[in-house]
């Protein structure tokens, strides 16, 4: 009878337990993912021109990202184990997408599509190996966590060092490089918050010291601070942007009025 | 079987007594949080500049607080208690929000980021505290109450005696005025109903004098009070100064045709 | 294992059986609610300027008791019984609602808050008092609903004799007059409605005379009638009015353009 | 057991088996509808003035459809068997709605509500026999289809000889017209595609002919090219109507600038 | 119990298990195609006039896709087999609104609706004999394989040398031959990744060659790739088309400008 009833655990009806805190991680992540939908949804009506383009995807990562809380959230409740898959298909969708939005912005100072695809593939790799780690083979667990760990550091070259970093650096628009450089900290500080989680697993080198169960509350507190924080970053940046165009629209039609006189 | 059925319940069906009045608030608030949510959502549309982030905020914060609300009234339907871990989901989400709105109103005098971050701050240590009170320190929710009050206490010296204050006593902008100052009473007056609700609990102060089930009833008023009445006041203010911001506009209009002419 | 099946009984699937009269009504009034809430939303963007907050609140009426019909036909299909209590939540929340209609409208005539407040106080004694009478004191049901008449009485002397009717008369807007007019016929005749269903319960007047299963029939048109008829009487002023606007603005625009000239 | 599976079948989850093909117009009925009514709503915001309105009811009653739809294939899934309460509570909402598109373009030309009301009364008689014949009085199905044809006959003269025909002959707008005669069309050609359907059941005309099972298939046709193809010619309308509209736009604006110079 | 277990599923709670790359494409694939409709959806309102229609037909193609997905992924968690039915529901729909796009940019050449309906007739043959191959007479499925391979082949015809194909070479917009080519080349590669699953069942000529549960993965890469890659290719077309209008526009303007000095 056990099984019969996890089985129809209806969806959004699992219950979260007095002290179960990482069932509270999960908890707050779905329902903050789904407001900042909301609110990035709405943004895109408000910014200018190409920048709706960045706010719809920052859009897109938080909606991703928010369905698969709600499974996440009841699939622990209901388990009390990792939902290991659904957090990698939420990744498989939402990595790439940061990406594109770091594509976005470069795009403005003359990226090619070259380097999307180049942190597309890296940020690929980075992920399937970390799911191979994490599960199929999770024996050799730090192997795989070192290849993975190859794809993230191909991407912070990229941002830190690489094309993207000297496309940022040769533009002259403050604006945009104070917006390229906070993402470009989200990466380095942001992003190494996932290792610290991975490395909990039992054959991690942080398995013992700290509880094996912490590693969802620092995927949680990662994902929170990755999609969230990051899109509000480009939502500033977006209204910095076109606030700035909206001025000189207004400089243009004096220009012209003047011209006219 | 009786396991079964509970676990079984479907969402949305949990069906309310006749005379059980605390459901009845449940279901109740649900809906109109629900509905205020669309109103603000639409009202979006029709508010200028940027006060339509304020509505934005508005609605996000019934919206978090209708979908808990579905959560929290199905689990009294089901299992006649107190969802108090869905309730402070929700407030742990909502009352930073609320202090959003205040730093948007504060942000036209010249606010810092930094007073939205120590409002911040002391609502977390209200709501962290109160939640060990009621579930993990059960026996000594007293103290814990305590503690709770002193970050709501930091709230209230911000909004009627610290620098929120001062900002707005230094602004001549009395439509601006009027509404912060319709805010401060609801954190002072609306807020003080939660801390009513808390000293219900077996081992509170108001334990005997007040039945313990109406904890929850306590707590659905001060939310429809605080939510929604918080929200209509900031529409309200949002509707005038939008409508000052058109008259401004024709000024100006006027003052460039004299201009011309 | 009826019980269980009861209980479990998914949402939106309870089935109506060929000859169930009642059901009927309760499936066609949950559909008809919900097609009316999305017409009056997209009217939301056609009509103008305050006009808009009169769809809105339209829109809402009809949302609020789109969702209740969901849950009332499922709880009669179960069931076959009145679902009392979600009938008494709906008009908790629609009836103020339509009293706000009213004040949107007098409004223009320089009405008070005032007068929607005590409107509002009228609804909430009509309805508390017909709640008492139909489920806890059941038995004195002539009585709770002869105290609720009182609050209908004051409603319809508002409407008919009291301020609002004066506000509408001392107005010289022909539009405003005939909508204000109509609203008031249907406080008059389409409230009427209920004080029948209500006498058709056992210890009511016409019990006996009157099939006690068409109750729910009749409180069903009622509700068709008063929600969505109602709200196509606004739309209608609102279309009239949002017109002459227009019409105004080209007469103010060909004043200016002579004015220039 | 066998009761309780088929009342626990949760919504959305009935399973189509291979070879079903009634099953198959069912489902594909459901997305058809659903898909159609996003659709029309998007280009509700594409066509322009009253058009709009007509664009709005297209949507509304493909939404009412996909609904019912939805629910109609889950039953059938279920039960094997036609889901008559349904079909007609569709129906009793939706063609009185065609009947309402019928009047908004004959407005145009000066019809006046009353012809609305004769259509819809048709329309009742229609509905109202056909019900009756398929379920309450089925051993008397030709009658009450004869009575139903009644209804239909009403509306096919309205539309092909009566005051409506009139009407679009008075009028000296050709596209008006031409969509004025595709819609007679759909109610001659495609409507008449029910009876067919009515005929199949055990006590009608064409039982034997046709295998009984057919009846859906017919019906669900009919739904699809009377709901779908109907709203279509409504929609191909308002574009070129919009068009039109644009262009005596920028004749009027070529006029003003002639008169201007 | 088994059964009852199997019947009660509840939507959308299927356990993927560690492994189930099968599985893990459908989860992937429902995700990816709610994501590409959120996005076509917003886009509608940044393209300019006749594009619009081309951005919400490619929405509704995901949107189909996303909804059939949602299915297709419970059905494999559930039973593991190949959701077959929900598979060519799914096509039914979307292959000809993908002729739909085709028309929609040839239209722009001069392209009757005759091709349209050419198109559509194939890809009808093309469904139909493979639904047909794949279940009712599987021991005949290169026969039925055969004959769907005559439909595939007239739509290539029809773009790479037909009627089509002239249309957009006799045009003189660059742009729209780039998009039109760029489509024609997924039907070519795209749509030939689908023989490729339909050869690997029991009785196809690549059975035993390729794994037979790999036929759904192809499928899922195949309907990613054909249906979000030929929304973005043609989003990509429409936005190219839009900045061009914006230009026309702008020097039209200038033209203007020029005339009245």
């Amino acid at each position: 009878m056990d099984a019969l009833v996890n089985n129809f655990q209806p969806l959004l009806l699992a219950q979260l337990k007095s002290g179960d805190y990482v069932g509270f991680t999960f908890f707050i992540g779905s329902m903050a993912m789904a407001a900042a939908t909301v609110f990035f949804f709405f943004q895109f009506s408000q910014v200018k021109g190409k920048w709706k383009d960045s706010m719809l995807v920052s859009g897109l990562i938080t909606f991703i990202a928010a369905v698969h809380y709600f499974y996440m959230r009841d699939f622990w409740a209901t388990n009390q184990a990792s939902p290991t898959e659904f957090r990698y298909i939420d990744w498989i969708l939402t990595v790439p997408l940061m990406c594109v939005e770091f594509y976005l912005i470069l795009r403005a100072f003359g990226a090619k599509v070259g380097l999307l695809w180049k942190m597309i593939f890296y940020s690929v790799v980075m992920l399937v190996a970390g799911y191979l780690g994490e599960t199929v083979f999770r024996d050799a667990s730090p192997l795989w966590g070192f290849i993975s760990t190859i794809g993230y550091a191909g991407i912070l070259y990229e941002v830190w060092m690489g094309s993207a970093k000297r496309l940022s650096n040769n533009s002259n628009d403050p604006i945009l490089q104070k917006g390229f450089n906070a993402l470009a900290w989200f990466v380095f500080a942001g992003w190494a918050i996932y290792p610290i989680g991975y490395m909990t697993i039992e054959t991690g080198w942080l398995a013992g010291l700290i509880p094996a169960e912490s590693m969802d509350i620092i995927y949680n507190i990662g994902d929170a601070v990755n999609k969230i924080g990051f899109g509000l970053v480009i939502y500033s940046l977006a209204v910095s942007k076109s606030a700035q165009g909206a001025e000189q629209h207004v400089e243009a039609g004096a220009g012209k009025a003047t011209t006219n006189a």
